[in-house]
Formats: C-alpha cells, sequence, structure tokens
C-alpha cells in the first residue's frame, strides 16, 4: 500500500527502506531535503513540501510520523489542516502515551483517525525487523495491518512459546494491537523501563567482576578507608569478553542485550571510548511515574534510572552534604582522589 | 572419556544423559539407587558404593560431584582417602567459591586436583546443553575438555558476536576456564546475581502493565488513601501473554527469561498457581556480599535480592514500624486490607 | 488579629486552638457544625455558614483554609466570589505545589492573594507548636507574621546552630518565608519525602535487630531454602525498646522520629496492633515526581515509597511472576509458607 | 574507680577526659608518648610502656582499648600475657562482633573477661557523654557500672518517652547492656547502618531542593538531553540554610543530624570545601551483610551504602557499559560533560 513517512532521521529512514524492499509505496517528507533524495534513490516517492506528500497519497491517506517528540504537535496542526476524514496520522516515535489521548482525542473532532506505534529495534531493525506495540481503533490498526507486518520481523525471529499451537497470533509476528489510543506508547514506555533495569543488571554484574582483582591492589591504610577483610578471595582478573561471550550460550542470563554487551567487549575490554555519563531518553522518567500513581513497586526500574543520574554528576551536592555531615559529627577529612 | 557422576538428582542426571549421548562413559552413584539404576538403563555404568564407583575409573580418575552443597565437604573427604595423586575431582554444584579455595588446597596436600564449575541451564539443560564457568588449573581443566564440550551447547545456539574472526575462541563452544580455583563458581555467582536482577525488571514491568487499569476501579476516598490524580491515563486492559510475546521478536528486551516469561503467562495470565514467596537459592547473597567487599555498588541487584526477601514476609516488622510512627505522630489509623 | 479557619478536622482545630492561646481573634467554619460549637467554647466566633464568616471579618480579610486536597478549589472558586481586593487565602494544607500556582494565579485576577503554607508537626503541634514553609507575595506573608508566630514552636524548641548569631533569624523561630507561591508546599513536600527516608531506614534497622536470633530457629533443609552458614553469629534476643531509648542520649541517630519509634516500642515491643500496610500520604510521590524532573537521583526517598506500596500488597504479581520464572528454568516449587 | 586507658586517639583521649572530669583515676598508655603527657596534665597516671600501665592497675583490673580495628589483636595477646584471672578487657573500638565472640572465648580460657563496646556519639562525646551499647557477662558489665555511667549523657538529655514510669531504666541514662558478648558491638553496626540510611535521606532530600531552579537554566535541545515538561514548576532558588533551621524546630525530621546539616550549611551553603567522596567506616557494610544472613529486606540501608560507592567512582565501568550499550543498540554517542 502507499503511505507517508514524515521524518527521515536514523529510525525514520529505516523503516522508509525496510517498507520499500516489501514493496510498498512510500511518500516521504523531511525536513531538510538531502535525506529525501537519498531515499528516492531506493525508490520512494519524495515530496517538496509537507502539502506535496498530502497531495501525492489517495484517500483514505496514511501517514506515518517519525519525529522528535518536540515538534509532533506542531506537525500534527499542520496535517489537520490539509487532511480529510477517515485519513490516519501515526505517531511512530517516543510520545508520551498522554499525548496520544489528548492527539486522537482532537483529530477525532475531525474524523482524522490517530494510531500511536512504539517501536523497538533499535539501529538493527532495518534487517531485523521492529518490534511494534499500537494502540488505536481496532478497524483503523487492520487497515494498516500491512505496513505493520512488513515493518516486523519475521515469525521465526523466535522459536514458538510452548504452550501456543495453531494459527500463530498477531504478537508472534512481531506486532500487537495493545489497546485504544495510547496503549501502543504505554507498552512501549514499560518496555523501556524494563530496558533501563536488564542494562542496569549487566552493568553492575559486570563491574563485580572487573573489581575481583582488589585482593591484589595495594590499599591505603587510614581511618578513611575501610580495610578488606580477605584479600585472598580477591585475586581474579577475569576475562570479561569472553565472560559476556560464555554466557550468549546456555545460560539463563543470554539475552539481546547480552550479544550487545559481548559485542562492546570484543571492541574494547575497556571500553575507554566512554566516559560512563549515561543519557536517558525519558520513558523510564514516564514508567516510575506511571508506577508511583498506580502505587506498584518498582524499586529496580527506578534504581535503575537513579543509577543514570547519578552517572552525570547530580548526586554531587548530596554526596559533598553527606561528606559534610561526616566531618560535623567526627571530624573526618574527606579522602582525596 | 570415562567419568564417575556422584549425585543424581535432576541436575546430575540430565547431565549424565548428555554425556552418554556424546559417547563418554558414565560411572554413576547416587546415595539412593533408584536414579543409578535409571541411568543404567540408558548407558551408564552404575556403582553401588562409592568405593564401587572409584574403582570403576581407571588413573588418573575423574569425579564430578553434583551434590547439595551441605554435603559437599563430607563427599570429598570420604574421596580424598579413596583417590590418589592426579585423580581429579570437579564441583559442579552451588557451592561458594570460597569453599573452592579452602578445598582446592586441602586436596592438593594428596596431589588431587580441584575444578570448579558453575552450571546453568537449569532443566533445560539436558537437550539446549550447559553452560559452564570453569576454575582450576591449566592442564587439568584441558583434560576435562571433551567432558566439557559434551555438556555445552552448540557453537551455533547464538550467532557470531560481529568483531570475532578466525577460530572460534573455548567461550564460543559456550565453555570458558575462567581463572584459578574459585574462578568458575565465581562467575556463576555473580551470573546469578544479574539473573536476580533481570528477573526483578521484568516482573515489576509487567506488574505496571497489569495495574493499568487501576483509573477503572472504584477508589476508597479517605485520609488513609492517595487519590489518583489523572484516572483517565489508567484504563487499559493489556493482555500480558501477548506482550510478552511481541517483545520476544526485534524488540530490546527480548531474552531466555522473557522467553519463560512469555511461556508461563501463556499457560495462566494471572499465574494463580503461585502465591509470590520467591526463594533464593544463595549466589544472590554472595554477589552482595563480593560487592560490598569490592566496594562496588550494586543497588539493582541488592534490591533485587531484597525484593525476595520482602515476598516472604520478612519486612512485616519493619512495616509495622512504619505504620506504628504514623500513629504516633499524625494519629494515622492503619487502613485495614 | 483577627482570621478566619475553614475546617476544624484535628489539624485544624488543633492549630485554631493554638492561636487562641496566643490572644488571636478566630472566626471558625467547618461543614459540620460539632467542631465550631466545640471551638467556640475555647472562646472562638463560630460562623454559621461561610458567608458568615466572610462577615465576621474586617478587611482587608484573611482566611486560613485546613481542608482535605479535594475539596480545596470548591472552598476557593466560593470565597473568591464573597472576598474583596486585598484579602488573603491561605492553604495549610497538604495541596501540590502546582495547585498553588494555578490558584495564586486566578485569584490574582481579582487581586485577591494566596498564600501556601506547609505545616509539620501533626498531632503534637497543639502544644510543640507547627514547623510553617511558607510561599507567596514577601507583603502579604509579613502581614501575617502574627499569626505564623503564634503557630510556631518557642525558639528554644532547638539549640542554637554554631556559626549562627545575632537577632535570630526567621527560620530559627520555625517559620519560613521560603519563597514564591508555591515555595512553602514545595518545602513540605521533600520533608515528607526525607520523612519516608528516616522512616525507613529506622524500620530496617529495628527489623534487623528483631531478626538477630534467627540462628536459634530450627531451620527448614530442603532445596528452596538457603541455609545459614553461622548459626553461632545471630543468636541475640534484643530488647528493642531499650534499645531505642538508649540511642535516643548521645548518639548519631537521636531524632524525634526516633523519639517515637522508642514510644511506640515501650507501649508494645511487637507492635501486634498493626499488620503492617504503611499508607502514603502523596507527598512522597510527588517529590519522586519532582526528583525525576529534576533528574536527581533519589533512590532512598524511592526506596522508602516503593516499601510502602509493598507493604501494601502491590508487589505480589511480579512476586508471583518472579516464582513462576523459578519454575520454568529450574522446575523449582514455590515454596509454600 | 582505676582504669586503664589503651589508645589515645581523638576518641580516647575525650573519654578519658570525661572519665577524669567524673573522678575516675585514669592509667593511659599511647603508642606515641605526646598524647599520655598532655592527658597527665589533665590529672591522669600516665604509663611509659603496656607493662607499666598493668603493673599500675589494682586487681581485678579493668583496661579499656580505644584501638584501631586493625591493631586490637596485636594488644589483646600482649594483655593476655600481662593480666590475671577476673581482669577485664574492654573494646571500645569499632570491632566487628565477630571478633567479639572470637576474643571472648579465648580470653575465657585464661579466665580473663571481655566486654564489647560500641560507642556513639563522635567528637561531641567528650562534652554531651557518649551513647554506650555494651556486650558481655551480666556481673563484670555491672562492675564497670561507674566507668559507663560517667561516660553517658546525663539522664535528662532527652525528655522521658510517654508510657514510662518509676525508676529510670538504664537505657534511659544513656548505656545499655544490649546482651552476651558481641551484642554491644552488633548493635552499635546497625546504629551505623540507620545513620547511613538517615544521612542518604537529608541529602537526597537537600539535593531535590537545590536543584528546584533547573526551570530557569538553559536547557540543551539535543537527541541526549530529556527535555523538562513543565520548566515553570522548577524556578524557585530556596536558601538551604534556612530551611534545615526551620525543620529543626517543630517538624517531623529534627533530629541531631539535622542540626548538623545547618551547622554545615550555615558555614557554607555550597558546602565548596567538599568534594562528595563519601568514606564508609566498615559497620554499614557488615550491617548488610548481616541483613542478607537474616534475610530481612534492608534496601534503604544498601542503597545508601551503594550511594557512597558510587560517590567515590566505583560505578565508573558500569556506567561505560551502560553508555556502550546504548551506543550498540542506538548509535547513540554519549554526551560529553
Amino acid at each position: 500500500m502507499r503511505i507517508g513517512i514524515v521524518g527521515l532521521g536514523r529510525m525514520g529512514a529505516n523503516m522508509a527502506a525496510r517498507l520499500l524492499d516489501a514493496g510498498h509505496e512510500i511518500v516521504a517528507w523531511n525536513r531538510s531535503p538531502a535525506p529525501v533524495e537519498a531515499l528516492a534513490k531506493q525508490g520512494a516517492i519524495g515530496a517538496r513540501t509537507i502539502e506535496d506528500l498530502v497531495a501525492k497519497l489517495h484517500p483514505p491517506r496514511a501517514i506515518w510520523l517519525m519525529l522528535p517528540a518536540g515538534v509532533v504537535d506542531e506537525m500534527i496542526a499542520t496535517l489537520r489542516r490539509l487532511l480529510a476524514r477517515d485519513d490516519v496520522i501515526v505517531d511512530g516515535g517516543n510520545s508520551h502515551y498522554r499525548e496520544d489521548l489528548r492527539r486522537a482525542s482532537a483529530l477525532a473532532e475531525d474524523g482524522i483517525h490517530f494510531v500511536d506505534v512504539g517501536t523497538s529495534g533499535g539501529v538493527w531493525g532495518r534487517h531485523r525487523g521492529y518490534c511494534q506495540m499500537i494502540g488505536g481503533e481496532r478497524e483503523i490498526v487492520q487497515r494498516l495491518d500491512p505496513i505493520f507486518a512488513a515493518l516486523a520481523p519475521p515469525i521465526d525471529a523466535a522459536a514458538r512459546t510452548p504452550g501456543r499451537a495453531g494459527t500463530p497470533s498477531p504478537a508472534e509476528h512481531g506486532y500487537l494491537h495493545c489497546g485504544p489510543h495510547g496503549a501502543g506508547h504505554f507498552v512501549k514506555m514499560v518496555h523501556n523501563g524494563i530496558e533501563y533495569g536488564l542494562m542496569g543488571a549487566y552493568a553492575e554484574g559486570m563491574n563485580i567482576l572487573r573489581h575481583a582483582n582488589v585482593g591484589n591492589a595495594p590499599r591505603s591504610v587510614d581511618a578513611e578507608t575501610t580495610p578488606l577483610e580477605s584479600p585472598e578471595l580477591y585475586r581474579y582478573d577475569f576475562d570479561l569478553p569472553a565472560i559476556a561471550e560464555v554466557w550468549r550460550r546456555g545460560s539463563v542470563v543470554a539475552s539481546w542485550l547480552l550479544d550487545l554487551v559481548a559485542s562492546a567487549l570484543v571492541r574494547d575490554p575497556d571500553l575507554a571510548d566512554f566516559h560512563g555519563r549515561v543519557s536517558d531518553s525519558g520513558e523510564g522518567r514516564w514508567t516510575l511515574k506511571a508506577a508511583i500513581d498506580e502505587s506498584v513497586p518498582a524499586p529496580i526500574l527506578s534504581t535503575a534510572l537513579g543509577e543514570r543520574f547519578a552517572s552525570r554528576g547530580e548526586a554531587e551536592f548530596a554526596n559533598r552534604l553527606l561528606s559534610a555531615m561526616r566531618f560535623e559529627f567526627g571530624g573526618h577529612q574527606e579522602k582525596q582522589p
């Protein structure tokens, strides 16, 4: 089918390319023209303006937005003026699901449909396929099925779950209509919250392995340094790339993220290109706020988010205050690095 | 090669069977005779006593222990009397690596070698193969290579890590000589610590999804219940089995543990067979103690362990004290369930 | 000075009484008449209706609201119709500071001033005095100074901080103009967030002391129970009331909350009247959301909130899923209580 | 009574001086002679050697050790040769309670008694008195009562707990016989664990207040920075010294640690003398290990310890790995400071 794609950043361009491969017709527009031209060379129909893009689609139109969260509202306002009853806008970016509810409700006034799609897969999705979590009206989601199917991974991307039989369910194809408006981005939000927790678990474990040789290091002997009770227990120099590798086969902790850990460590076991200032992209925060609203304890996900904040130096004043208290009650001088 | 297996519980029996499949000769003994007989039917050489098992092996002997941690010392003491210089004892169970150091040192006095092997794979290892993390002397580990290779998963159990080339490294075969005595169980210990964190991340995330419909529930209005600010944001009834399923394909959180989540949820989305009293098997505790000794922060792994303790009611007195404090300062009556 | 008090619940009635003691004139109204009559006996001027209350005040009027968060908007709407330019509404309850900003802005359209006051002190404030954190315009806050001063604790409620000299600052009197609209409730919000952390620290520590005798208890020996490595280290039967008491004198952990812990434990060392379902009142949640917005790590405060959620059974599904995963990979049967 | 003091560091010298003030006879020895001479000027009997100290005491002797944990064993070995049946050694330092059990048992072979005393109060104890948590045999602890009483704070250091009546219990005097050998250091250990949690709660809360003006700061707009949703909610420039001060009077979070926070902040609201590398002294670690052994969840105390480790850069490799994973799956470049 023919679909418009607005926003040809890394994710948008890759998704358009995957759709082209599957035989779909892509009308593409981007704020800057270069990515449009690049995609046109792969077979897409380039649009010079957003009006041009709309004009090149046939009603009922479908337009997939792949934009930074901050400019989605503006684009929807523009499209609202250009589109007609029964057209569909898909937000495939990382919007908060609360925005989906608001936008769907506003667009419905004009009879325009809205679909929210959380997509996971990163830069690998181009070839592996994208996991898609979808929210919106059932018939509209159904109308876009060929698009979702083309973007999704093949069904054999994972072995069938024991207990499932018969015709594969939609989820087994790598995309799922999760519920009404916002449901797609809600599930994607929690997906990312979980992702933070998983990443943190690997990172902490690998850090424990990396420091398993502290018993070999000379140790300061002063009032501000806790002695190591049993140095003989900490004399291992572990080969982290090899450990990540061995865990990929047959262990309980095998995962796609572990594959990436193995990949990063084989490139450089010391990860010297990184400083350890870890960004967070918003979904982790939203997940925690949702957990708070629901009164659901999520200490692991919360801790994982806090570790990222702290990695960027945001705990510094708190830590200075801790040292200041120690000075106040015990006269402890803070130890210099 | 011929090897003795002592302890035919679920893990031991499965490992012996996998070794038989690979053409190895197994001399097997177990405290109770039934598992020995069962294994003999699959081709193993049954031993009536531990002395009989030793007698049926050829020097230099190799004996693999697959025993509960509490009886390992007793068995080693027995074997020490029966074995000769250059024989090998392998501990494939879940011992603390500190015990490995002690045992290896004691056995070395008699010229007996010791190898510690952490194995991961659970009940699935019989057919998927076991991930093995190995500690001990290089030549002795080398001597046992055919055994490790037979127990390990096939090399294509995972796609090759980008950046690796040439002859596959040992780790890519699913088993790894991690270092000297204790190194195998150390790495296995941290593996389990990570496992707790991963499991907790999925559990918390799924719990947030399950409660995404709190906006539909009637809510108590009283001084002890925080109002839900935006009930309209929490009106999703998610299909958890389908969500676990869709994440298995193309998403960042795909993993073997997620496969198991999907499997458990497809059997019963409410998990009504479980009460939520979660056991822990020791390695998580040891991991945290190691992190403490190393001064390495591991708040996610620590939180995951604490969640298990709390799931078994161990926070109850702490919680009663919290309610008691609230009563003291604010006259708050604890709300009844 | 004369001031109106609206809302004579536990907090409102106590505050009114403390103001009467200090010689202020109180015009009081409450939805149900009994508390009004009770306060009138202590010298207050009772109001039959909210209109009556307004009529009995002299311009520029000051009305202090002490209402549940859910009814504040309605009362402000009513008062807005009754009040005149330069009158002041004080919200002394537990509103979110975001509401203060909204309300102050709306009232300003009519020239009505708004002041937000976070108050701490609980049922003890009647006699100890109330710590007050105040937000609003400087001159208006100044106008109400006699009220704040009367509600506050005496200056000698705490020894002077070393380094402070000269005329005591306002904060040393137990009330503080923290900043513009919302500042009072913001500071009170964080105060409560800290309170959760402090309470949790005592509760966890006391729980560790209470279980210091686990080495004396018979212990299940089964695959699902981790053995206690050194039972001889855990044979202490501690007297918790006495420990709380001794810490109150000279120790680093002395605090008002510890005073309450001591008080609760002396009444019943087993706290048998409580079940451990701990309420949370909203401010802890708001604190965490603010920390998330600010990217400030607050893992202790976050954990303290999560412990309360979990105490109310909200982790149950997560825990069931953990047991289900253990069953899937290892065949572990969940242990019954 | 006459007592020997071994170890005149900051704590030992202050305690000796407090005992002198109370009229006790102090025989003092220290590795370096200067502190002995200083104390002799205050009325103590100086000892030139440890033998000299023993000689100047009358049987049954009592010797109070105030030494770094690392040299206690050596001193006990020395004293064991010099002392006689029924003499008492007191360890008032920060030993692990497990060492108490071992030492008491060894000394008992020679009929020498052992008492462990956890002391809290820091540099303030000289004038405020020391909170003392005591372990050992009842009669021996009783024998030393005059010493404990002199070191303790006065009974009116805290208001009497409601519900207590009659003759004050020992705990109300600021010292407590907590149980058999090790009980004193066990209770002191948990005391310090709680202390970490309390300190962390204040530090996190103050950090949230300090960043309450993030809405005023210019914010990077790039893919690696999460936008601040509502900058208008974060425009407060709080006066932290004043806030700490106001909380000291009448609020729920008033405590001695808060007094110290107020003191540190009044000296320098920016705490510019500190870098935020927070030491830990061992007891927090031991508390967590005890909680793990007891299966008691202590996520707040654990998190507080982890925050200190992280403050010293120990999370760096973990954080580098997080950034590396983000690069692997999403091509995210780590943002530079």
